[in-house]
């Protein structure tokens, strides 16, 4: 493998989008060394080991996750255009082909014990905790109800991301899009002052 | 192994039990030898490949999921009742060690063609009829609006499982179980009459 960070981005791509097809346990240095056409050897001197690789992965999906869906969210007024905004980009980022790499990485480690769960689960709470601080500008903006539950509405909102992406990715629903559209669009409007 | 079925079902309960912690792909017939202090050969020569053991360790939890939440269900009175009644039991499911089976086999399976991923996307639609069914019986014994839309609440009844397990299972947050309920109740009032 080459030394240069194109490389090494480009090498992380592709193991991401082995591990959105396949999940984290179907990555291996073996399957990304076809992928890429670099040498077993290289890629192995390089990460050294599957959970390496593992973690590598994940942070490289979490800055990709930053870069399409988060940081573009926080330029939107704060509030209910924002929760809007943030809706929009993640359903589009798990509707490219695989979906959500972290949808399957909850099932693939919720019961593995390790340094890869460990990772992967300080990241989920990060990423709670930014649902629920957006959603809080909404009650401070005065668009929701004071006595609205950022908790809830963080659940509520990843069980709709989640059911849309099974129905897309497992059973090839064209609708359930639409749907989730508008069980978002019930959230707000229960949450609103 | 034995050719009782009581080993039989205890060698599938042992198989589903490894299933819902490290997931279809981690179940291999060297482990299940090692849980079950049965020889490889034996399970080998039984199962014949690890396909065909995805595939009866899916048929098995199917016939439990059958067992312990939807024969059950039935016999709770039509409408509402009988919604909540799947609604408890499924989430008493979801909450056993390791969380619902197919919560795990969706993410595996969701992008790996073949006789599993077939037959395991048609057990989730019979899973999704059922429970549009239920739902339509609260229409009509007149508890739910004649305009509810079964296939949302299909979705959205989903999603708030999903998130539950993932929370329960990935994040231990306690407080999951009674956040799925207060969802439930919210889909619930949405659509009555």
């Amino acid at each position: 493998m080459g030394k240069g960070d194109e490389t090494r981005i480009a090498v992380l791509d592709e193991a991401m989008e082995i591990a959105r097809r396949v999940g984290l346990d179907g990555l291996t240095i073996g399957t990304l060394a076809e992928q890429t056409q670099l040498s077993k050897s290289g890629l192995f001197a390089h990460f050294k080991s599957k959970e390496t690789l593992q973690i590598q992965v994940l942070e490289h999906a979490r800055a990709r996750f930053e870069e399409v869906v988060a940081r573009p969210t926080l330029r939107a007024p704060r509030g209910e255009p924002r929760l809007r905004a943030l809706f929009d980009l993640w359903l589009a980022w798990d509707m490219e082909p695989g979906g959500c790499p972290f949808i399957a990485a909850s099932s693939e480690l919720d019961d593995r014990p390790g340094p890869v769960r460990e990772m992967f689960v300080r990241d989920q709470r990060d990423s709670n905790d930014m649902v629920a601080t957006i959603f809080r500008t909404g009650i401070s903006e005065g668009h929701f109800r004071a006595d609205a539950d950022p908790d809830q509405f963080v659940q509520d909102f990843c069980g709709v991301m989640f059911a849309a992406h099974q129905r897309v990715h497992l059973l090839g629903d064209a609708e359930a899009p639409a749907r989730a559209r508008r069980a978002f669009e019930r959230l707000l409007s229960d949450a609103r002052a």
